[in-house]
């Protein structure tokens, strides 16, 4: 077999073979296969596409192409949830504290930020002592014990998958449907989870700009899991906006923190009870979603949930007196600086990957896969679109280590709108299962 | 400027700017731009196309990657010709000999075949002693005194094509008509013609398999030419089944000095004197297209073309009494095998690729580009499509110098088809200017 050979059949538009897929995967693990032929045949899936047969092939070899976790050890459904990356989408920390505390193990995976969206592991990193990094045993042994934990990839987890990302980051061949599905899947499956629910962000600050590529993500997604018999579904949520108020690692924590208190924002709780009530009914906790919606927010207002995050944060080395004293245990930026309205009218706009850049380049996000990352800063928002502001009035709060951000200050203006009227924008569009 | 947003240009259908392309290629010749992202761009091509624009602008900025050659000393319309390659294609040895016999200085830079082509250098280079590799004073000088010289690229000649063309092979993006626009073109310009005859082949045996194609192809390659104020057409002639009857270099050289004799196959005959008529108008010589294929034959006939060609040879340290004895003086395989027709009917297909992998696989082609030749191996052909044969009666000689060809034997079999009628293609579809 050649691998030009796979490379032509793809571009010609022909379904790839089992046996093609294979040659590829393990061709791109061993380096016998260069960075130069792989990309070609990225770009060919970017145009041609790939059949359901081949998308859940090629997850299955990447999968296959690492260690697999077994967490059969732990009693119960175990449910994970993962989103495709957005600004301000800190939902996953609150959430595996909430289902937690409904006695539901959440054995969560995470990732790390790129570009201008922010990563799980970043977030909880800003919290003094937090280990990401931690042995599968005492990965198994903490949800057993505590009902969640949530780690970076153990192991060597998909390295198909890893060499074939950094590839696609640049050769401009993320966006590809079969590809994201793919590189996601692979991940998860070898995570060893029962069940999964996957949020697929839709919009400006999401991979996926429309509502039609976003169902095709999510469709993929969820086809392939129930392929292999995992519980398996997806929501197609909003990343128009950043979601919540808070854009940046330790603002995120201090956010979440305020959710568990039963004192988040609207949005971001309005999509963690959401989320968790499919997870209640994943879990065999819950009937029906609504019933699940109402637990969790009931394990918000009794302080379960906050307990769970605090066990958490415990369990991996982290100052979990930060759930009592945040801004006394988080790192705080140098300089709070309010960003006033020029007009007065309703928020019609913020544009959500350019409020993700302005955080990276404050230093809270990574333009390179190796940069170092400063927790204090970011961005705080006081109105979110539908809200009316008045000229003078402060829509935003920059957080800042240098004291000059002109470049940021017109970023952010140039990405804000205020109009004569405006709605706030739909939050979760549809479920697909 | 980053290489990526380059990428995300093309892949997204949008026309790179001159600076974009200047950036391409500078960077491929110092080796900043890594080869996966250069493959990345060159499948992005193959579906996206480029404009007149960038195409002529690709070729510019490649053909300005290295020297060029000033032939300007050479009195005379210094005329060229150049074939997109095909199976058995020899016209370029006679018709440089047939040309300069008429007075016209050509001095033809010619490459090496991959693949089921062959390369005219190859060819060549079966006569013993022949040199295709002479300096640049010594090329201007023969074409000066002698009117013809043929020999493969002299010092840097489009690095960034040398480049691009190595990765395309292995990538699956030959097949791209902006890309062999730009290839052929930029070492042409480079190589410091004032006329360019372009022979494109179409059907099985060439790069382009379809007329349109081939006629798309064909309007590029011209339209770039007259962009730089060069004399160009374009001819689209068939590649379905091989051209004359020898398929293999000391063969193709034999049949070739043939047809300088006057005793040349029709297809061959018709072929070299129609391009020479037309060589012979851009030398100003002739004054119409037929006119010029008579004075063509008449140089033929009166030995004049043939002894243009032994001067050639003996310049360039060739033994010329291949001429008068070519079975002495060329290379001899030590097996003549015949394969008898298995029928009797009329001969209706001869897959020209599939003949040229044959006479690869014997020896006499490459399948990897630093493979070594054997010149005396090949096949020859005792039937053109639309001749008649009995069962029996030999279809062809294969040259071997291996005794068991069961191999080859299979494979031309299924390769040339026999039935009831057929007439032989047309073999010259028409002229683009």
């Amino acid at each position: 077999m050649r691998m030009v050979d796979i490379i032509h059949a793809k571009r010609s538009g022909l379904e790839l073979t089992d046996d093609q897929i294979q040659f590829f995967v393990d061709g791109v693990v061993s380096g016998d296969i260069p960075d130069y032929q792989t990309s070609a045949l990225l770009m060919a899936i970017y145009f041609q596409g790939m059949t359901d047969q081949e998308q859940s092939s090629l997850t299955m070899k990447m999968m296959e192409s690492g260690d697999h976790l077994d967490l059969s050890s732990i009693p119960g459904v175990k449910v994970d949830k993962h989103s495709t990356g957005g600004v301000g989408d800190k939902v996953s920390i609150p959430l595996a504290a909430v289902v937690a505390a409904l006695g539901i193990p959440v054995p969560m995976i995470s990732g790390r930020g790129l570009g201008h969206t922010g990563g799980t592991l970043d977030k909880l990193e800003a919290i003094p002592g937090y280990q990401v990094e931690i042995s599968e045993q005492d990965f198994i042994n903490q949800v057993t014990k505590d009902k969640c934990a949530i780690i970076g990839a153990t192991g060597n987890i998909a390295p198909a998958d890893k060499k074939i990302y950094a590839l696609r980051d640049v050769t401009d061949t993320v966006d590809s449907i079969p590809l994201i599905a793919g590189s996601i899947m692979s991940k998860k499956i070898a995570s060893g989870t029962d069940a999964l629910i996957i949020d697929v962000k839709t919009g400006a600050g999401a991979f996926m700009k429309t509502l039609d590529d976003s169902r095709n993500l999510a469709k993929a997604l969820v086809g392939i899991g129930k392929g292999v018999g995992m519980q398996c579904m997806a929501m197609i949520t909003d990343m128009n906006q950043p979601l919540g108020n808070a854009v940046g690692n330790a603002l995120e924590i201090k956010e979440s923190i305020e959710l568990l208190k039963n004192n988040g924002p609207h949005d971001l709780v309005e999509l963690t009870t959401t989320i968790g009530g499919y997870m209640a009914v994943m879990g065999n906790v819950a009937t029906t979603p609504e019933d699940g919606k109402q637990m969790c927010q009931r394990v918000i207002e009794n302080g379960d949930a906050l307990a769970s995050f605090k066990k958490m944060v415990a369990d991996q080395h982290g100052d979990a007196t930060v759930v009592d004293n945040p801004d006394g245990v988080l790192p705080q930026a140098k300089y709070q600086i309010e960003l006033p309205a020029k007009v007065s009218g309703v928020v019609s706009k913020i544009v959500a990957d350019e409020i993700g850049i302005a955080s990276m380049l404050l230093g809270g996000g990574r333009q390179k896969a190796d940069d170092k990352l400063d927790y204090s800063v970011g961005i705080y928002l006081h109105h979110k679109i539908g809200d009316s502001i008045s000229a003078g009035e402060s829509l935003l709060t920059i957080y800042s280590n240098r004291e000059k951000i002109d470049d940021i200050k017109d970023l952010l203006y140039d990405n804000i709108e205020i109009s004569d009227s405006a709605t706030a924008p739909t939050l979760i569009y549809e479920t697909i299962e």
